[in-house]
């Protein structure tokens, strides 16, 4: 996607060869215009799939994937990484580890709002090992629902989530995939 | 705001006398249009403020933010409650109690989203005893930025927070404000 490519190269900031940081308009700082724009970009690139539901973990993934709801017209749920006392005793849980935080915590979404006839597209704003996706396909799983495809605003294509989830059939879209960062550049698939 | 208050009462459940759970279609799953029409409401009720950036907190706050923005035409920013690997040193930082979880945790902004020149309006999905609003405008405070109101989507009328801040001559606006929660009946004031 043009628009999210030409404002990495001009507000992302290479922090190390595998850490790109986007704080100013995706994951702390964010262009909510920007973000709905990608909204009706997945939308297109999802256009022939029944989706019923958007699937997504907190906290970053919020903010795209409740703007992608916006476009879809469809409502969104958010894994959440703490057991609340006010979260339901009935929930589909699984362990994640983090490669950014270096700890494995559960992800836990309420036996509710995931249901056996759902066509579930997951949006996240990185995909990196793609732990985090790869828990919230457990969790569908787990409901009986079905995964109708995983939309992610970067990808870092060096690393093997994205690979790995192709490798299974599955229907991945990326509004922009990188593919190396050195000595502060950035450059694209 | 009626179309809120009716989806309350439709799909909200009396957990305690204290705790009004609807996850259904705000801090769990959450309906993307309604969060729009919410998001437009706060900008009727504060068309008077040259707002020029939203402040929330993670992670429920994000949904309703991030869609305030998009109406307000401004960036929004969420004050993270971990000190994630990627986030910057330089941040303004203070301690909230969170009687939800019984734990107090930092929540951080870096120093590069919040400007003297700022014009904030503080989005939160829920006010109770308002210890999540006091620290963000601690953090607005810290920045020497403008607080030109607080935005909530529900209201616990019978706790604290709320009085408190229009006592101090904040503009608070409550889309929906719970009066009493007895006997499972919900009554706004």
């Amino acid at each position: 996607m043009k628009a999210l490519k030409e404002r990495i190269l001009k507000d992302g900031y290479v922090l190390t060869e595998e850490v790109l940081k986007v704080d100013s308009f995706l994951n702390h700082q964010i262009d909510a215009r920007l973000m709905y724009k990608m909204g009706e970009e997945f939308r297109i690139r999802f256009a022939k799939k029944p989706i019923t539901k958007i699937v997504t973990i907190e906290a970053s993934g919020i903010a795209i994937a409740t703007l992608a709801a916006l476009t879809f017209n469809v409502p969104v749920v958010f894994a959440k990484k703490t057991q609340s006392r006010n979260l339901d005793k009935e929930t589909y849980t699984y362990p994640v580890f983090s490669f950014t935080k270096q700890e494995t915590y559960d992800i836990h979404i309420s036996k509710k709002y995931l249901n056996k006839d759902d066509q579930i597209l997951i949006i996240d704003d990185f995909l990196a090992n793609g732990q985090a996706v790869e828990g919230l396909i457990n969790l569908i799983e787990q409901a009986g629902a079905s995964l109708a495809g995983v939309g992610i605003v970067i990808e870092k294509g060096f690393q093997n989530g994205g690979k790995e989830l192709r490798a299974k059939g599955i229907h991945v879209e990326s509004l922009a995939i990188v593919d190396r960062m050195k000595d502060g550049e950035i450059r694209f698939l």
